[in-house]
């Protein structure tokens, strides 16, 4: 299955992948998908919201065991992110088969629809239309930054933009929903770095014990969101303009980004400045704008909201002194995400090895999982990341430890779906 | 004639001018020019470099004074940098028409190609290949964001590029070249502003006891240049990795922008990031490059030094606290530039009111007068700018100082050409 998405929006000089939501390499990655469903013989179907569905079984019968990630990609992104998902859920499906292991309750593998969030600045757009955290007025507003709407790019993709919107009788066939993905971090490479977190402190310990198991089983989704910091200043020639007459953003700007590196070390909770943009952006022009992304996450949310602020704060003051107007936007928000403690423990006692549950660890990530486990039981499994870097072409999964990761899913569909 | 100008590549949003070299809008600018020319029955020609001339008397007799600028402009620029300085060249001749003074010497208006490097990222490309300045080699490299070559830009803007190089004859045939600038400061408006500098401390006086006068004679350009700062870490994900895992090339560049600032205030100097770029540029994923530009200029050259080996340290030091590599390119330097004292002076005697001689200045930014005056007697006036801004929208000029400008060119020529 690789052999064939492997070329799929991958940009030549960098070897990273860019398949940005509705763009031609993302339709191409789906009719990727529905050609896996249908040669294995897997009722296919496209919900209203776009996300792709692959039945073994009646999808109406209910309390359904479905599996699956997502395909599209981050800006030169790596090649398992999503995809590591999608491709294990299918091998999974053939692994059944091969051990004659038959379903008793219906079994998917599903596609969700911008994940990542890189062409419309929202994640999960998929899963959070699915689940009605995102309103269809909401989803009509969002834009890329050539001007396309969301409904026009999904009409360019080949899907209907008409009928976008909650689905909660869908959701309601669901009787499990388990999303296999790479390891974010290297808490499975190397467990003594498994990040201090509210929720999940005791299991995670076991993460200790195992020492580099190839597959884990997550505990908690650290709250995240995004802030739109705007520094307006005042355009003018670099070569020319006074100290004293200057009111360049660039200045408090930077100041945020220092900002945001002390105030998350202190906390144990993350910041990050990845995104800026200048206007006008010439070499010999002080800025009239600078506008930076700031993403944070954290343990728990009254430590976001203390580091978001102490972040704020800096920057206001820097601006302040430069004359510097500062609007800060919360772009996006996401709470904590527990996993269903039942769910999460039965796993990790499905996936243990002599008697000891495999690892269970908490993540800074996002994902569709923590969006449907409002709505649906939902764990996570992730498989083991030797470098720990993620959305970049060095992200890696070994090939023993992917195979590890579709045995772990067959046992977990087997032991869902098959008792 | 401003009328038929002021629409050329304007933007519609900010009411800035996008007039990047070579592009329809230049285009569109330089055809004015011809226009111009031709209406008032001047010699129209295009030099080797793209270069437009309109003569009044014999090109080949020698010894011409020159006036002109350039049409070009940066990203969201105003109205007045170059244009006013073309546009009051043409009025000048005929002022001099009306008031019936007859030539002596040849008299052209010139339009220099690319002054402003706003699209190939070095300035003043068409003075610089006539002064052999720049060798056509290196004008081969130069290359726009969308990677079009200068030389494929001329023949799409119709010139054609296989003849640019050096052209010492035509320069040789010019005895003086005034050119008229807009101030890009507010040093006429607030005579008290003028920064302190090497070169033309006496003359600056001049202009503190003038108070307020709407045309001054340039003394100097201080020495200025362009470096380019690659901050190389490695991308990961911005919600997983520990931070004692990052590579986070944004905190070098946030400290390289806040020394640019602190260096150059106790140098008396002027230093400024107004243009980054960051790769791969997601706003959940850190950053594996960020590429800074720095604009530095200061009274003198071992000043300037001074300044950016400070800057260069403070980054260096910040990139090795995160493992980040830091690489410093010089992209462009120019000399400092003392106008010729003898025609200096004679200019401000020229402009001078009941004895007291015109305002002499300097100015940190960088003109064509600045790299003909290597090879030709040059001389600047400065017109005055209230807001003191440049390189944007806001920059301004009364219409009583633009006839002040014309008045003062129109008898600049005729003490020059006509007796």
């Amino acid at each position: 299955m690789w052999r064939e998405l492997a070329p799929i929006g991958r940009h030549a000089a960098g070897g990273g992948y860019r398949r940005y939501a509705w763009s031609p390499a993302d339709v191409d990655c789906r009719a990727w998908f529905q050609w896996q469903a249908e040669a294995r013989g897997l009722a296919y179907e496209v919900d209203r919201n776009g996300n792709q569905w692959a039945w073994l079984g009646d999808p109406g019968a209910g309390d359904a065991v479905v599996t699956g990630s997502h395909l599209d990609s981050v800006p030169d992104g790596g090649a398992f992110d999503g995809p590591l998902g999608v491709v294990s859920s299918f091998a999974a499906l053939d692994e059944l088969r091969a051990r004659g292991a038959a379903p008793t309750r219906p079994v998917a593998v599903v596609n969700f629809a911008d994940e990542e969030g890189a062409r419309f600045g929202l994640a999960c757009v998929g899963s959070r239309l699915a689940a009605g955290q995102l309103t269809v007025a909401q989803a009509h507003e969002l834009r890329d930054a050539d001007g396309v709407s969301l409904p026009q790019a999904m009409e360019r993709g080949g899907q209907d933009p008409e009928s976008i919107g909650p689905d909660p009788e869908r959701l309601a066939r669901i009787g499990a929903f388990v999303e296999l993905h790479i390891e974010q971090g290297r808490a499975l490479a190397d467990p003594g770095s498994i990040p201090r977190t509210a929720a999940g402190d005791g299991p995670a310990r076991a993460a200790d014990r195992a020492g580099g198991h190839p597959v884990g089983v997550a505990s908690a989704i650290w709250p995240h969101g995004r802030w739109r910091f705007d520094f307006r200043g005042e355009a003018n020639h670099a070569g020319t303009t006074r100290i004293a007459d200057r009111r360049d953003p660039m200045l408090a700007y930077a100041a945020a980004v220092l900002a945001a590196r002390d105030h998350a070390a202190r906390a144990g909770a993350l910041a990050t400045f990845g995104k800026v943009g200048v206007e006008p952006g010439g070499v010999n022009a002080i800025a009239s704008l600078v506008r930076g992304w700031l993403d944070s996450r954290a343990p728990d949310e009254a430590t976001l909201a203390a580091v978001v602020a102490g972040i704020e704060r800096a920057a206001a003051e820097r601006a302040e002194l430069d004359g510097v107007e500062l609007r800060v936007t919360r772009e996006s928000f996401t709470p904590v995400v527990e996993f269903t403690h039942g769910l999460r423990d039965r796993l990790a006692d499905l996936l243990g090895r002599d008697g000891v549950p495999a690892p269970v660890l908490p993540t800074g990530a996002g994902h569709d999982a923590g969006i449907l486990s409002v709505s649906v039981p939902t764990a996570m499994l992730f498989v083991r990341n030797p470098t720990g870097v993620s959305h970049s072409p060095a992200e890696f999964a070994a090939e023993d430890d992917c195979l590890a990761g579709v045995t772990a899913l067959a046992d977990v569909l087997e032991g869902l779906a098959c008792r």
